[in-house]
């Protein structure tokens, strides 16, 4: 097991100083192994979220086509061929507190905007379908050089999705309005991403 | 393109009586081309619903877990070996009216009770987390051999499931009892399982 700092980077346990020094690795330095990846970031809160029974939230199974299938004798069903298929809806969804949650998690390398692209069309229209029959639905925004997460509601990254085949054409959402619109969300140890309490105030503001 | 009867059998055009008797397969006999598989009418359903803006409902994609992948160029990646999971969820979930629903379909060819084999601990478990969040949470039950839809609520799944554990050791819900708890949903063309009628009868009496 891996012991992390609350900022992600790994405690390393010092050895004997008259040992010989470890050469440090140049896969240790890369970006990857920084921090846990946002899905795995995700993942762990939600599964806190379950245990310690606040919110009954679940990442959808990846969308798989399956084409061949081979059924051997006393064992398990084996897929031979099968092929991603692109989701129909976003990739987390379930309750809290009675209400419907939905969202899709994001990220991207640049240091100044979070481009359009990282979303679908569909995903925009099934985020939009479930705002209008009442859901609570964001995204969580991932900067990985800048190391920064934020929550945008649904209808805010409407606006500039909308935008793009409108009248700025800009194709991606500038940080400084995330900024603005957004929460941004400081990584803790459990929950990783405390995105709740943003939702509490929303509920608040709801009822 | 089969045209049916709204119980589901399907409508033959009689030809030309002065012609050759066709004879009737074995196979258009058989049990599956009697009307359409119970998934595909929940299917049929939700998209039913979601093509008419009443719920935002969809099944989840089957889980998998992806042991190989290859990547051949110019082409879609390709699994070359996967297994089936068991889904940790049930099947399908949304929004209806800002509520969160969540549901399992399951059948049988018994003709006088349910047997709970069909689901599993984790299934109950997660539906018991979802109810106890607020979500309406129920199983839409299909007795294959005599065309029979229930709605069940899963507080009312949940008393025979735990009993089975305890005195009653009955490990099959008696279909009397679902007649008398559940509601019976009948086929119609569009949408073949219409279930929101129920929903809306138990939000009324939450509000």
């Amino acid at each position: 097991m891996v012991i992390r700092y609350p900022n992600g980077q790994p405690y390393h346990i010092h050895s004997d100083k008259t040992g010989p020094k470890k050469q440090v690795s140049k896969k240790s330095l890369t970006h990857k192994n920084r921090g846990m990846r946002l899905e795995d970031e995700i993942n762990q809160s939600i599964k806190y979220y379950r245990q310690t029974n606040q919110a009954i939230l679940h990442k959808k199974p990846t969308p798989v086509q399956i084409v061949n299938v081979d059924y051997p004798k006393r064992s398990a069903a084996k897929i031979t061929e099968a092929y991603f298929r692109r989701a129909s809806t976003t990739d987390y969804n379930g309750v809290y507190k009675g209400y419907y949650i939905d969202f899709e998690a994001k990220e991207t390398r640049n240091k100044t905007s979070f481009p359009l692209k990282n979303f679908h069309q569909h995903q925009i229209d099934h985020m939009k379908e479930c705002v209008e029959h009442g859901g609570i639905v964001f995204v969580l925004l991932y900067f990985s050089r800048l190391q920064k997460h934020y929550y945008l509601a649904a209808k805010d990254l409407f606006i500039f999705w909308d935008n793009q085949f409108k009248e700025s054409k800009k194709k991606s959402i500038p940080l400084s309005e995330i900024e603005k619109m957004g929460v941004e969300i400081h990584i803790e140890i459990s929950p990783r991403l405390p995105f709740l309490p943003i939702i509490d105030k929303i509920i608040q503001n709801k009822d």
